[in-house]
């Protein structure tokens, strides 16, 4: 890195996004990109959606786990999935690098190349950034979004009502099986593999899909980055309400089946970051909701019940719908042995 | 920090916000704050403005230097000091926070303390974040900002002309020189230790004085983070253009003169972080604003001229008028040694 320096590095940065594709609203309404004190572009009306996450180095991600250009892949599609989770279109990127002095300049090349080939599928501008030294990689994202058009409405997480079924998008369990795949250094058939890799280190956000569920009149929704148990209790307790899982219910990524065997679903369970949507609505939302995302082909499935019960608790519910306490609890960001550290 | 958890910090962070002030329009406009997925405010008319910067512990600042409170100040005035670079005013603040595990929540209390004081004296609404683990304290701000209204303008590096008289705000040096005093344990008098140590870990964004120079027609600014002679670079490089520097014009911080003898005008010319404003307009434009800004106590000196000289250097003239090279070169926020590690 210390080959060209902090603004050297800004102008091969800049240089790459002008080079890219500008197609859509974020880039039409742009004024000032990479390069000035701040970005500026004409406000949208509507509501404005922001967020920031941040990926740390053997804290999040390992090195010799993920390549860079996943590393720039998944650092913008974790906060894609959060204005998801509002039920807003992402437009804005800003990202802060702070990386060792001996950072590979080819290294940030890629790392920008797996960051705008999302980007572009979103039609999301990045606007700015911040090149700085630290003692490990660390990435931070943040990411404006909107509603489109006065009257937009949202996902919350406060908004879930009692009876509301609880749904969620395609399957669970790859990211954590992608994680434990790549940190025992499982072998398994080619097709599992990159299956169980790309859900860990290339999840791809349900921007359209949260779109659609809030055009069906869905109002109460998050993304699964901590677990469907965490997550959900996050809904529990904005909403003020428990909630039951039918665990039998949980819809397992296949590649996580065919290879974990009985270990699966309660992965599926409890393993973060897979990046789908959680959501609630009255049963027959539910199901408009569904027929119009299985027709993008995305699967749709209840899982369980929101419920009125004086506490915020999830209830996990075995086949035979007797209660019971999984083996693992949820998915804890400061889990740092979960996540490699 | 494990014994509170990742979610239990959120909560603390959530109620020291909710205990606070929320007056003017950034708090009148939201929606959703801390505790979802992404905060939502319904969007201002005019333009928007976005900006992001890292502190990095052994980087930017060490922790036994620094305070826990100016910490928390400082992350967000050098981000408030980007959007008053472009004119604008500041509505929003992200605060993504990365920890060792051993981190104190009481310290982690006080940099929010320090944080909020400062968000408060802008009316800048701190609406979400991100806590995680890290080996060093790092922080990230992205602050979202406004030029109030259709018609908004912007101060841009890209708009110096040929003759623009370069001007600054206040006084240039004391970041350099705190930062020099706490580096070598230098003991000054009492009121040159404070000033200095001000300078250094509490700089006090021109935000208003930003918006003044706006409404009285200057249209070429940046805020001065990395040095007078690097940022008249950057405003060079953006208007294609040279410029010169009356070096014995340059306004040296009071305190820095009086304890740093003739290494002071260097440190002024060069230093970083002083957060002032360095702008350009013609010579009428810049008296204009000059007379608003010292009718609010906010000196204003004239230090130079944009040049048409077919490259875009800034050329250091003496106070015969004969060219020079300075002592050092630019504060590179790449040179970990200056800041510390």
């Amino acid at each position: 890195m210390s080959e060209v320096g902090e603004f050297g590095l800004i102008d091969v940065v800049a240089g790459m996004v002008a080079a890219g594709e500008k197609k859509g609203e974020a880039w039409d309404r742009l004024i000032v990109g990479i390069g000035d004190d701040a970005a500026a572009w004409h406000s949208e009306p509507g509501i404005q959606l922001a967020t920031i996450d941040a990926l740390v180095q053997d804290v999040h991600f390992r090195l010799g786990m993920i390549s860079w250009e996943e590393l720039g892949w998944k650092s913008l599609a974790v906060n894609l999935s959060d204005i998801a989770a509002m039920g807003g279109l992402p437009r804005y990127a800003l990202v802060s690098l702070a990386l060792p002095q001996n950072t590979d300049v080819r290294d940030i090349v890629l790392f920008y190349q797996g960051m705008l080939t999302l980007a572009r599928q979103f039609e999301v501008a990045v606007v700015g950034g911040n090149i700085s030294l630290a003692p490990v990689v660390t990435v931070n994202v943040a990411v404006l979004g909107s509603t489109k058009g006065p009257g937009g409405r949202l996902l919350k997480r406060a908004a879930a009502r009692p009876g509301d079924k609880v749904a969620v998008t395609g399957s669970l369990g790859g990211a954590a099986g992608g994680l434990e795949m790549l940190e025992r250094g499982l072998e398994f058939d080619t097709e599992s593999t990159a299956a169980l890799r790309r859900a860990f280190l290339r999840p791809f956000p349900r921007v359209k899909e949260a779109r659609i569920l809030v055009t069906k009149g869905v109002k109460a929704g998050i993304d699964i980055s901590d677990g469907l148990v965490s997550d959900l209790s996050h809904i529990c307790e904005a909403s003020r309400l428990g909630a039951t899982i039918q665990t039998d219910l949980i819809p397992v990524a296949q590649s996580l089946n065919a290879n974990f065997g009985p270990k699966a679903a309660d992965m599926a369970l409890s393993g973060g970051e897979d990046y789908e949507l959680l959501f609630t609505a009255p049963a027959h939302v539910v199901e408009a909701a569904a027929t119009a995302l299985e027709g993008r082909g995305c699967g749709v499935t209840v899982v369980g019940e929101m419920t009125l019960t004086g506490d915020t608790a999830v209830t996990l519910l075995d086949e035979n719908g007797q209660e019971f306490t999984p083996a693992t609890s949820g998915w804890d960001h400061f889990g740092a042995e979960k996540h490699g550290a």
